[in-house]
């Protein structure tokens, strides 16, 4: 392979040490810890291991976690009904709902019971708005993780083609988002794309965010392109053909190893810069009250 | 010329008699006349324009209208308070606030004080990310004002490649978001994309949304392409060069007739749907509250 790697799990472990630092000071400071709910719908074992990995990695970083867990069945009124829960818990700082949710559930009302303060993990409508528009907000962690590794490795993005395969809200339609706002051209492509490979292979930056494993071919590449593999498929596999692409890539990010690791640590690092907001916001409620007192 | 002529100004005349048959029969069967609210900070002559063209339009479709008029000196916080008090108004049905507005004001917080049920303009961050995950909301007008001259003339959206010069938040980034929830192929461009020229040489369909005189040339274009020109500069000029585009595209827009009477017709159509969601939703409520009553 010609390609130089971009590898997350080094850049990943310095940000989540670093949020770890910032959790531990808060601790300190003001006797909060940072603590991240998850919440688990139904009994899909991929979902699970992602759910009790990001526990893990929240305990070691020293960010405390609220497990709920709620039966395959649930309706989409109970679901809102307890991450609204969530939202009006001061304990709580930051909320995940892993998806997919089970089909008879709305997971875009469920999403939006979320609220926006403790979307650590971007996905509510304000959160997505936030993103194209530069205002404040969280960022989605997957491509803001991908940004992240981006500019880790120097890559230029202003006046560069970017060139986003796939549209989901979480990972898409944000990524292409994120990458405009750093002055990148970007192309939006997706199932219904004419001349796909065509397209991509126009690309600076090539973002695969389709979820099929091995899609993108080495062909479709210009050489010293740069890879950013975003799918995770059944046996470890990307959505890019890692060996072919590497070949003719001039930066690409392994699968795992790649952009996984970074979306977890932008979890935890958001989840951390949700509490101290939030502390931070109390602390100033109180003061403000105590001025009205004296 | 070779091209077609996109004409929206016909269009645009059944749209607006159209919502003026309902806004009649809302009368009618509830007395509530749908009402837009007009809100212009400062005394910018072209802004006091627009203001009272889409006021006399509004009055013409038999829409109700309410103007404030704010002095240029106004701050963010006089604004918010101002569009919030229309937001809470069960008399208002929709809110425009004329853009821009002056420099000292946050326009972004004087948007969001629109209640997503009023933003008939379609400038909120609600309203944006409902476009980009098709949502139920208002689009924006020019945007969505687009769409409509694009399906009345039956262009395929499905797998055709759009180009998008421009990204702003009410009109370039917005119109590349639905014409990507068509299923085109979206390449978002701006200020700082390289090689623009050869970029929109590939394009299907080219939105110029860039506000420049006559800055897409006629060479740029692919032949056969569709232009549409959303720019309006001084001298009633677009953002293409005319002439030279008309001998290349294969459908074209003309600056004025083109866009510009889309954009208000498409104001008018939501300011009454919203009238007829908020009449709707008060009278559920009346009809629950009698229920309980009961």
């Amino acid at each position: 392979m010609s390609a130089k790697l971009m590898v997350g799990t080094e850049l990943a472990a310095e940000m989540v040490a670093s949020a770890g630092e910032r959790a531990k000071k808060l601790v300190e400071e003001t006797g909060v810890q940072p603590c991240l709910a998850t919440v688990l719908v139904g009994d899909d074992p991929a979902s699970a291991t992602y759910v009790r990995m990001k526990q893990n990695r929240s305990k070691k970083a020293g960010i405390g976690s609220r497990s709920v867990v709620l039966p395959a069945a649930t309706t989409t009124e109970e679901l809102v009904a307890e991450i609204g829960k969530l939202s009006a818990d001061p304990a709580v700082h930051g909320i995940l709902l892993q998806h997919p949710v089970p089909a008879q559930i709305d997971e875009r009302a469920a999403f939006e019971a979320i609220a926006p303060g403790k979307d650590v993990d971007g996905v509510t409508m304000h959160g997505f708005a936030a993103m194209a528009f530069g205002e404040p907000g969280f960022v989605s962690c997957t491509p803001g993780g991908i940004l992240r590794l981006l500019q880790a490795y120097d890559v230029p993005l202003e006046g560069a083609h970017a060139v986003v395969i796939g549209r989901s809200p979480i990972l898409g339609k944000p990524a292409g988002m994120l990458l405009l706002a750093s002055n990148a051209t970007v192309t939006y492509t997706h199932s219904k794309t004419r001349d796909l490979a065509d397209i991509v292979r126009t690309a600076d930056i090539v973002v695969a965010a389709v979820g099929r494993a091995n899609f993108v071919r080495g062909d479709w590449l210009k050489p010293g392109a740069v890879v950013i593999d975003a799918g995770y498929n059944e046996g470890n596999v990307g959505d890019v053909h890692f060996e072919e692409a590497a070949e003719v890539a001039g930066l690409i990010t392994p699968v795992p190893g790649g952009v996984g690791p970074m979306t977890i640590a932008l979890l935890l690092e958001q989840t951390v810069e949700a509490a101290e907001a939030q502390t931070r916001a109390v602390s100033e409620t109180v003061a403000h009250q105590l001025d009205h007192l004296s």
